[in-house]
Formats: structure tokens, C-alpha cells, sequence
């Protein structure tokens, strides 16, 4: 077991009608005036937005819309929030939406801090050293951004993805209403669930020993996600399962699940040069390129996967030879990521690299040949081409 | 599964060595000059008072030193504990030590921002408005209270033992250095473990449905806690069972464990009578008490032992009874108990009350009789007193 730190300041404020709360926990964080920031129209036309804004008129807090986040969020959005704070003296940032938007946010919080160019921090040029105050109103349960250290975000002047780790930008608040998430379509919600397990996969499979604690945590979450996966697809409007998702998604990304663990992250490196390439949507990206990926290294640490089908799939446990037991396990996933949707290779994702962008893909996910990437097994240019080749 | 907030603001720095970071840690809050806040003298024995101080030396943060807390801890060395930070200047409080020492610092944190009596806050006159800063350096992993929200006081005038929640009082930081729990004696390991266990247990066994996200952390981290605590009995200075039942003594408490559903409690309020009248160990009389507790209400909900039975203990599955499977898991818990030197009745204890001391437990405990306990079942005075008397 690693020494390690754990930090989790966000307020969760949790349940039907939390976005009633929102206007008190800005005014509570001492705010005036609050950007509200967004993406597309749903939060429109479901009535979320108004709710959100009657809110802060009865705390009689302030406000500013912005709009317009993409997935894979942009710097221009960003540039655009900055100024616009700017200029309205803005003291509080409230993204209302998922992962994006609160990266969006996250990024315009460390710009109102900072005189130079944002990016900076993105193409680590710079160290962030403080934050304008987020909180966060949550509508996807996916990204786990609503309590993460983590933004990513995308410069279109080379589009370059880049991401920035700092407990500076951990949201004061967040506020979850599981109902929130009824209306994403069903392969939304997949792609949520995929995300979720996979932040607690990479720090699962780890070399370390004796991690017992965080081992049941996170077994115990990944059983509870796959199978609340499963009720909100067949009964999208079932609070329970939509809740149980919910939480697991900020208790998957929120450092819980790796404490004392040394993550590996591979298939986090191998689904980004995808999603760089091909315009695929990153759950269904890792649920693509994992399976390859698992039967890449297993053996490594026959013993870990082993564990992994027996606590987290419910396989039957070949007590004469792990190695098997650890297929099994791969196996029961990739069962798992079908039946809900998830494709399990690359075909499946709708994507068919041709032997050149074979090696681009491995070229670029060891930049430029300079670095390894994973720590179950350490992988190079020659392991990532095996592996994408591997999920053809 | 009911709405709930979850905030736990408390920077963990866990590990080997963890103690040296203290000095930095303070610093990085702003502080000046702190104090040091500690029971005996087994902090000066281990040398690890002498490694703090150094380390505020290195960071150049002043200090005064205030030793001599005891378990149940009290008023007279809060108010002492006011009085000197005042005349001393003092800005930030480092309790060393456990429960006690972190609850008394807790105490004198409230009254540095109070004008008034500060036991006000414990008798429920007044609700505190603010807190002094506090950070821990854990020795003892049983209470929890390095994350959680609660202080447990104790006044002389009258042997009055009260409480008082509040987030102010979270600390800013918990330094965990498993190693630094080696030189418990066996019979605070065991209390400690079963504190940890009972945090867990009371928020556990609830009535509301759908809480299954919170089951599995819950179960896994009782499982856990169980082999731990076996392992640490047997091997000391194992440093990962140590480390597990460190860890898992903050997460019982700091909510994580009770998300969604609503807590019992019951145990806790039979055991603080018992407390008060015996001279007992918190953990032990916990021990004592709950196998009677659990064989009187169980039949409320036996699905909801029986799952603890399998998930926890392992047991197996009575699918034609539920209610022979909880049974099991009960005396499977009572094994448990005993097979770490915990008494699972009150004569294992030590305590035999009278008859009249029986009905006079019952009376204290129903706030003479004014009031009822728990909510799995919710217990009136003739069933506490009942439950005294099975336990006997």
C-alpha cells in the first residue's frame, strides 16, 4: 500500500429537488454575482435552466448565462467565459451540465486567476496557482468532474486535448438530482457507466500489494454501477439505479478508489489518440479498446484479474489456475459493455484504421516514440500497435 | 434511499513518515503559532511529540504544548486549553492523539471564537458560529473523529457527557501514519476495531430501501476491518492491517458509510448509559451490548441481517428463512467479537447491575422517559430496559 493523500472538499448536496438549494450554497459561499455556464439546449427545454435561475433570484444572487459547451470542450468557449467575467464582474462560476461543462468551467476559473494565456496550464507552461470558486449542478453522471482535480480541454490552434490536475479547481459544491438523468438517451447513459468503471479500473488494476480496503470500495462500486447500469436502461426513470450511478460517478473519479493503489491509466492513453483520430465518444472508446488491452497484460498479474472476475463478475473462481479464472473475468466485462450497448472492438465502435493510421495512433499515443505508457505493464510504441491491432 | 449532503473538507496525508509533513501542513493553512494538544505520555516515550515539534521548528511555526487529556476527555482542560491560546496567541490547534485528544481540541476550537461559556454549544443552548482551525496527527484509530463532524465532552460540574455536531469543526488536515498505532495494547486494537465496526453497523442497519451503493462500501469495508483486526491482533506491526483499520476508522465516520440512509444509533445510546454508570471502554461496552440489541429487533427486517450475515461474516444462506440466516450472522458476529477478546454480554464486561440498576439505565437512557432510541426498531423504555437484561 502507497502512502497517499486524499482530498475531497466538494459539499454534495444530494437528491430529488437539490437544484432548489443552488441560489443558498453560492450565496452561502459569500458570492454576488455567478456565471451560468452551460451546453446545449436541454437544460431549456427541460425547465432545469429557469429552476437554476429562480433559485438565485430568491437567494438573491446574480447572474450571467453562457451557453454553448461542446463535448470535448473548446478554448474559444473558455477565452469567451473569461471575458464575459470580466466584464460583468462575476465572482462565482455554476456549470450546470456534465463533464464538459464543468471542465469549461474549471478552465475559465483558473483564467479570472491568471494574467497570461489559460492554456499555459494546459500545455504546462505554467502551474496554476489559484481559482475563481465552482459549483457545480450536475445532469450526467459520467466524467466525475463534479469532484476531480481534472479538466480537459481542447485548443482548436492544433487541436490539441490537453488536460490540468489541481486541487484548486475542486468545486465548493456540487448538486446531484439522480432525476436529472432520465431523459439521456440510452447510449449517453451506457457511455456514462463505461466511464464510471473505467476511472475505477485504472486505479484497480494496479501492482501494488495490499490494498484491501480500497480493493472492496472499489469492487464493491463496480458490482453496484454494472448492475444500476443494466435497471436504467431496461427503466430509464428508476431513481435508485439512476442514483446509485450518480454517486459513483463522483466517488469513482474523486481519489476513493485508488487510495494507497498506483493507477494505470493505459486505456485512458489508447482511447484519447482514438478519440484525437475519429470523432468517437470516450465511454464507448474505452469499452472498445479495453478488452485488447486486458489480454495484453493479464499476465503480468494473473491473480489481480483473477480477483477481479471472482469480486467484481461473479465468475467462478478455476482455484488450479488463475490465468484461467482471469480470462473468465475479461470475458464476463466484455458480456457486460455488449449487453448494454458498448462495443468491444473497433469495428463495433464504427471505426477501421488503415495499417498507417495503425501506426500514427501508436506513434502519437507514445509521443512521438518518447514515452511508455501504463504501470500494470509498462507499455511501449511496439505494445500500443499490438494493442490497437489487437481491437481491430 | 433518502436525499443526503456528504462533506468531508479534511486533507488526509496517509503513510509512512506522514508525521514530518505537519510542520508544512500548518504553515500552508496560514498559520502562526499552534497548539500542541496531547493525552499522556506515550507521544514523548515513541518520540513522536519530538518529531512534531521539529517539524513546526522546520516550518518555522511557533508552539505551545498542552498534554494531559484523558479518555472521556474534559471541560476543566478545555477551558485551561481557551485560556492558554488566548494568552499565548494561538492560531491553529494540533491535537496528537485520538478520539479524545482531537475531541477536546475540537472543544477549544468553538470556545476561541465564543465569548461565552463554551460547554453552552454541548448542553444545546447555543449552535456554534464558527471554529478555530484544527489539524490531527492520528495515534489510534477507533473514533473517527480526524474526518468527522463530532466532539464528545465531558463536564465535571454534574458528570455530564454531551455532544456536538458541526461541520466547523472538521479538521483541515489528518495526518495517518499507521505505524505510529504499533504499540497498542491488544485490548484498545480490539475497541478500536469494534468502534470502527459500529460506526459502520449503526448506519448499516437502517429500514430505507435502496441503498445499495452504500451497502457494498459499507460491507466491504466491515469485511475488511474484520480480517484486519485479526491480523493486527496476531502481528502488531503488520503495517497493512494497520493501515486498513486506519483507514476504514475515518471513512466509518465521515459519513461516507451512512449516504442515503437513515442511521440507528441505538447501540451507541445503550452503551453511553452504561458508560456512565460502569467504568467501561466505549468499544468493548458496544461489544457488549449489540448481540442482545440485534436478536431483539432483527425480526423487523431479518432480510436486512441476513444480508449482513452473507455480504459481512460470509454466512451461508438460509434461502427458505431469512430469519435463520440473520441469526446466524449474529452469533457469527459474536465469534467475531470474542475471538478478538471483545465481551459480548455485560458480565464478559465486568458490569452486573442490580435489578434497580436496570431500570434506572432504562430510565437515564429514555431521558427519564421522554424519549425513544433508534429507528431499525424504535425501542421505548421497556424495551431498553429489556435489551439490558438480555445483554446480562
Amino acid at each position: 500500500m502507497k502512502n497517499f493523500s486524499y482530498y475531497t472538499p466538494t459539499r454534495v448536496v444530494f437528491g430529488k429537488g437539490a437544484e432548489l438549494q443552488t441560489g443558498e450554497l453560492i450565496k452561502a459561499q459569500g458570492a454576488k454575482k455567478a456565471l451560468i455556464h452551460y451546453g446545449g439546449g436541454s437544460v431549456k427545454r427541460t425547465g432545469l435552466l429557469e429552476r437554476i435561475c429562480q433559485s438565485l433570484d430568491d437567494a438573491g444572487v446574480e447572474y450571467v448565462l453562457l451557453g454553448g459547451v461542446v463535448p470535448n470542450p473548446r478554448m474559444s468557449k473558455v477565452y469567451e467565459g473569461i471575458e464575459l467575467c470580466r466584464r460583468e464582474g462575476v465572482d462565482f462560476l455554476l456549470p450546470v451540465g456534465g463533464g464538459s461543462v464543468i471542465d469549461s468551467a474549471k478552465a475559465i476559473g483558473y483564467g479570472l486567476c491568471y494574467d497570461g494565456d489559460v492554456w499555459d496550464f494546459y500545455a504546462k507552461k505554467a502551474v496554476p496557482k489559484a481559482c475563481a470558486p465552482i459549483g457545480a449542478v450536475l445532469t450526467l453522471s459520467a466524467a466525475g468532474s463534479e469532484m476531480s482535480d481534472s479538466s480537459v480541454l481542447t485548443n482548436e490552434e492544433g487541436w490539441l486535448k490537453r488536460g490540468c490536475n489541481s486541487d484548486l479547481c475542486r468545486c465548493r459544491f456540487a448538486v446531484m438530482n439522480p432525476e436529472l438523468t432520465y431523459t439521456l438517451p440510452p447510449y449517453q447513459t451506457a457511455c456514462g457507466a463505461t466511464d464510471i468503471l473505467m476511472h475505477t479500473m485504472e486505479r484497480y488494476f494496479t501492482r501494488e500489494p495490499d490494498t484491501s480496503l480500497t480493493d472492496a470500495l472499489a469492487e464493491g462500486l463496480m458490482r453496484t454501477v454494472i448492475e444500476s447500469a443494466r435497471t436504467a436502461l431496461r427503466d430509464p426513470q428508476n431513481y435508485d439505479a439512476r442514483a446509485q450511478i450518480m454517486w459513483a460517478g463522483s466517488l469513482s473519479h474523486n481519489g476513493l478508489t485508488g487510495c494507497g493503489t498506483v493507477g494505470d491509466w493505459a486505456s485512458h492513453q489508447l482511447e484519447h489518440e482514438l478519440g484525437g483520430m475519429f470523432d468517437v465518444a470516450h465511454g464507448a472508446g474505452l469499452a472498445a479498446i479495453w478488452g485488447s488491452w486486458a489480454r495484453y497484460v493479464y499476465k503480468e498479474d494473473p491473480a489481480r484479474f483473477a480477483q477481479f472476475a471472482v469480486n467484481v463478475l461473479g465468475c467462478k473462481n478455476d482455484f488450479a489456475d488463475p490465468r484461467r479464472t482471469a480470462l473468465r473475468g475479461i470475458e464476463a466485462m466484455e458480456d457486460f459493455y455488449r449487453s448494454i450497448g458498448m462495443p468491444t472492438n473497433l469495428r463495433e465502435l464504427g471505426v477501421e484504421p488503415t495499417e498507417e493510421q495503425f501506426r500514427e495512433l501508436a506513434y502519437k499515443c507514445s509521443f512521438q516514440n518518447t514515452r511508455t505508457i501504463g504501470s500494470f505493464k509498462v507499455l511501449n510504441i511496439d505494445d500500443i500497435e499490438a494493442i490497437y491491432r489487437m481491437a481491430k
